[in-house]
């Protein structure tokens, strides 16, 4: 029984993922189906790849990550299946899974035309239960990746939003994601962090987000003082900035690409 | 391993559904419970009946589909269980299973009376717990539809929405359902709407909804420029009106049960 | 194939909880998981507890509920799993498991510490993911609960919203949950509710809640006039002050703790 994961902007209010379920189990019936998140912003490409690339890596080896968050579906963009040396994607060919694909060495990819792996006739708004749950169930059942269409090369990427340098002890950071607490989610990675404070003598910095001063770094959520904006390493291995059981985004009025600048005094 | 899907509008702010599930899982350790939408608006038995609908006929032969969209629980109405030749549904006898009987052949339907196979003493509060989900378990678990309580004829059927003729070339038709994009979901079913454009020369029509005009029809939403209106024929094998990575129902101002006027030119 | 139930403040818009369920698969492969529910309000440890209390009870025995409502993820307080004669726990150990304990025997209790039964370096913001997933898993999987780490014997127990008389024929009670249709969930037990009206002569009573009074004890939703405020024993087990396809909530203006009182006459 192998899993298939679900990732998809179709939110709980419908029956889209219900159905995509219905599809998946009709092909393979004994296929384990969790949702990863169904309630992606709409048509947001680069907040679902952030969200599969945290998710990705804590599931089994050969689970079939498939992802529907596909502004274009009907039009041009290719349907793709993809085969790493740790898992299996299924998903439009619009960037979103590339960051998952990081440190994963990709062995095969394919586009999927083939129609014996759809269901007939194929509707051109829901590729979520026409193409995508069908190719899915087909992997987990053992088709050969192959099978579902031409082997390809190149697929799209996504940019990625990077800290830049000002000098040794400056740079420029943007907020990533936002997450439900308010937790304004950065793009330093945890490496990139440690290494610029690690030039501080001692752990002094600041961190400027529009007219907030962040000061401390500390290691958990409870230890912020009430009110108080610090700095932590989070769960998905980005720096963080967040108030504990309070919103750093309420506080300092910011959304993601929002720039800061952390400076190592 | 059969399947029990569930459709309520008990929400997921609550614990009502994972009680459910328990209650299914100590009848019927190895079902596999697939949940089809747990916002349907509260009470609305139309939009429940419209979904499980458009979701039943993409779930495996045998399925069990368990619906509590219930506003008169613990009062006069019915509990059934029916059986078709495609699969088995449970639900208050309100009608919230009609739309997805069409087509099916209805093999038994019996009222659900018999206490041995009911969660007691059953609270009036609380059928979803106490009758359905018990149930649709032991049908799972391959109890005999009849044992459930004794057969019955008729049951209730929602009256359907549908697209009144006022000539050859025009029809009044009616919004059926707006989805979470706000795409206007129609009760022109695509034979008809097939039927009626095939009349015209070409494809020349004019559609009118509130002070808005639609006169083009496209294959997918990403062939519709953006701000337009267009028309396209939807998954659920309707006509909707829809604007490409926008809102129709935002830019129209319209819900359920509005009118439109489609004329052939 | 054991049930592993997760009930968290989480929420559908991120990739926690099916993070946590990847996890849970990596370790048990067979483990079947189902959610409780994952919009309990943000720390709201009572909450939870709640919900806990009622669901628990209608799952198979042996079940392990996995509960992550975790305010002080990260600081002093222990992570702990309990075995009953019914089922097994893990949580922090804040109390949000200490109303699901009444009736239940604890045979075991430990702090769990053993970091091979943990996903390591252990986040210190995500102990979901790191610590409870994990335990939950290895307890499904087999592993003996001393394992995890040093056995304990007390653990912290919430406070109990009580209702207090006032004489033999008043009391004062108080609202413990309010649910998704407004319904006030009181804490006045069956148990203590009928024995208080089974002390009248008739059914006769008063319950005054803010500047609204309460006459009708009803059987069932239904039974309640248009806009008429009526009190109901639910399916909790509680009584409940509630309005027939209405919100008592919004109709009486109270939240959770706010007071009543209910006269016999």
């Amino acid at each position: 029984m192998g899993i298939i994961t679900l990732l998809t902007d179709f939110g709980h209010d419908n029956w889209f993922v219900g159905t995509m379920k219905g599809v998946i189990k009709t092909i393979s019936p004994t296929a384990d189906v969790v949702d990863v998140c169904h309630e992606v912003p709409r048509h947001d490409i680069t907040a679902a790849a952030f969200m599969l690339r945290n998710a990705c890596p804590h599931f089994p080896d050969n689970t079939v990550h498939c992802v529907v968050v596909d502004p274009g579906v009907g039009g041009e963009r290719a349907a793709i299946a993809v085969e790493t040396d740790r898992c299996r994607f299924v998903a439009p060919d619009n960037g979103v899974i590339s960051y998952a694909l990081d440190g994963q060495e990709v062995r095969r990819a394919v586009r999927i035309e083939d129609e014996r792996y759809m269901r007939t006739p194929v509707s051109r708004t829901f590729h979520g239960r026409d193409v995508f749950a069908p190719a899915a169930a087909h992997l987990d059942a053992g088709v050969n990746i192959t099978k579902l269409g031409p082997e390809m090369e190149r697929f799209v990427e996504l940019p990625r939003s990077t800290p830049s340098k000002l000098s040794e002890a400056e740079v420029v950071g943007h907020i990533l994601h936002v997450d439900r607490f308010g937790n304004l989610i950065t793009d330093l990675h945890e490496t990139f962090a440690n290494e610029l404070l690690a030039k501080a003598r001692g752990q002094y910095f600041r961190l400027q987000v529009r007219d907030h001063e962040v000061h401390r770094l500390v290691g958990a959520y409870a230890e912020g003082r009430p009110g108080e904006l610090v700095a932590l390493i989070g769960s998905s291995g980005y720096l963080e900035i967040v108030i504990n059981r309070g919103s750093a985004r309420d506080t300092v009025d910011i959304g993601e690409g929002g720039e800061f600048i952390l400076k190592v005094l």
